[in-house]
């Protein structure tokens, strides 16, 4: 009988952490690259916590210090991950200054470790904020790391991640609850202009094709009223300096266009998008990203 | 008993899952790269289908388009790992477009799920094919995910594989079975030219080291009767044009020969390659890979 | 009574395992880059040898054939994975050659299966050798792969190593205890130069920030007696050659400078280090690493 009680605690155990929503499942972004041992050190220090843990990366090239890439590249992404999931996300130029370290829930059922220095912004107005904990790191902290005060994604982000994804810690242990706003970086949103005219920002590019991505959603070019097939004007600004005008097609894939041809589509986000089909837009045109880009569309 | 009757269940349906072919692992080969959350997303569609399966990685450094390159790294890799393994390729220049989405089990055992562009060219020929059946979407495809036109590899085949890996659905459940013929790319295959001569293709490069690959497998060496520490003439044309024309010693390992000497072997798919030792044979001698390239090899 | 009997079977069947040390982790490094399908291979060897084992990866950029950065990065990685994890590391310019096949156990309880090239040096200093044995190809070796001499990572290394992290053979049945000393690289070690100066080497960059690491401890630096918000007096030499003279600022964090300053501080690893704030110090001082590289601190 002894043996059966055993087994039901260990199946109630289970049963219990599925309950609790976290899924073992840790999901790790940076911008460390992949050519040293930091990010396998992370992980390294997350199998240590609990070596049944499932571990996933998001990406490590976020550009060094690109705090508006990490931003980008989580709400890309986090919405593709079951409910409970735990992500890290380490860019952190201001590592070992007094900048707080924070777990968000979103309202989605997502975890965030980061620092509070901007990354969240996106995640927190499309999934939406449950509660943000401070780390208390007298707590949440690899034992004998006190002396390191560079790494915090391993001695701090990672082993605090792995903890609630093994369920050693719950959310409240995490630490104090925020009272006041996470650090929200500032940028252009989309907009219905005037009549026949959006217009709104290129958070980032698809960088391995050179697309263009804008953050101009659907529901704005629905409203423009122009449908899959027709044309529209787009034009493109860094600052001031006009760097692309042209009437386009707006279609639904590329194969409807002829290879080389200059396209308009809705991307994976469902954000309106423009490219030359099996070709570099980017580079063609010298368009890039970021928050002195503007792009405007009109019917 | 009632509890017992439940791990009873437990074990039942873990033990005809593993009778049943499939074993939980999920592969994935792109054209993504890996700047950015595309392929965290596809990671995230397969875990949010079952988060126990096991997900890995083929290359996402495909470079773009480039068909062919995704069906040699898959007819590099797939024979090394177990039977069951399902593999998702995306590799798809005409996604959105009418070309068929299909699942491939070969005689082997394995699993491919990619567009039928000539992905799975060798991998048929040299596993042979067991069985085509092309993707219902009308099924098979991420819930809410019908407004995105561009990114079937998250929306349609991770979602398959994960379903497929996990045992949510069978093989017959993909869809319709194939009837035609898959999309098979046309190459140059290696042969027996005329007494002492045999001439092929040059498939790939080693890229990280520089070494070229041909497709001249080990019989047709063995058929030319060189013998390991013997000398060949190797001659390599583009098109018309002769790059290379040199007497070189067959080893069977770089370590026979010394830094910076020129060297034949049988590469790891046991295909007669060539090398500088220690150098980068590509670049030394301007020597790229693809259909226009020949390789010949005399005794 | 069947039934619970095969349930306790399988229970003492994994705490035996657990037990054992090994912990069902593998960690991959290697020089052969993500572009192919190498690395991807030598995985699937791994899950055909048993589809429980976790896979992870350490770095796969190690620049080709170099050992040095090789014996670094697990170094560096190798302290932060639970003890009886086995790391597979496949940097093996001799590959073919006499040189010998080794599995190393660590005093701290991590097993390395490696060339044994130097690969093992840094590790053997700072975590210690328990005992190190040499594989016995002629068990430990994939299947019928007897006719490829070029890619042991594959046929024996990824072999082996998970063999062992499934418990499928024990450290005694890898092959005859090694007798001789393993072989260690030459290179220059950190010392008191005299009073107020310390001296030591460049061993490697912090590629992707264009940080300098030296292998000067905080130990040295403590002898020194300096703290930080001290100034201290950098030298950089390669050979004879001096390319870097400096008072700079030992600082904890990078947010106590200004951006763009020159600052020295404790890496994660705790050796001297110094940066560029939020800049690259090896490109704009043009310092690289190796063993030609000197680094003089002086108070």
């Amino acid at each position: 009988m002894q043996f059966i009680y055993r087994l039901t605690v260990i199946l109630v155990v289970l049963s219990t952490s599925l309950a609790k929503g976290q899924n073992g499942i840790v999901v790790f972004q940076s911008d460390f690259g992949l050519k040293d041992g930091a990010v396998s050190a992370m992980k390294g220090v997350a199998l240590g916590v609990s070596p049944s843990l499932k571990l996933e990366d998001l990406t490590h090239e976020i550009p060094a210090y690109n705090i508006w890439e990490a931003a980008y590249r989580l709400h890309q992404t986090v919405p593709y991950y079951p409910k409970g999931t735990v992500f890290v996300s380490v860019c952190d130029p201001g590592v070992g200054t007094e900048r707080r370290s924070v777990v968000m829930l979103t309202k989605s059922g997502h975890y965030i470790v980061t620092p509070d220095n901007g990354t969240l912004t996106l995640l927190a107005e499309h999934l939406g904020i449950a509660e943000v904990r401070t780390i208390d790191e007298a707590i949440n902290r690899l034992k004998n790391s006190g002396a390191s005060y560079t790494f915090h994604g391993r001695d701090v982000y990672a082993y605090t991640a792995a903890r609630l994804a093994a369920h050693i810690i719950r959310f409240q242990q995490i630490g104090p609850k925020l009272t006041s706003d996470i650090v929200r970086l500032d940028y252009q949103k989309a907009v219905y202009k005037k009549e026949g005219v959006v217009q709104g920002n290129i958070p980032v590019l698809d960088v391995q094709y050179g697309n263009v991505w804008s953050n101009i959603p659907r529901t704005l070019i629905d409203q423009l009223g122009v449908k899959s097939g027709e044309s529209v004007r787009v034009q493109i600004f860094h600052g001031d300096t006009t760097l692309y005008n042209k009437t386009v097609r707006l279609v639904n894939t590329f194969g409807e266009a002829a290879s080389g041809d200059d396209v308009a589509y809705m991307n994976s986000l469902l954000n309106f998008s423009i490219a030359v089909n099996q070709g570099n837009f980017s580079e063609k045109y010298n368009v890039m990203s970021g928050p002195a880009w503007t792009i405007v569309v009109g019917k």
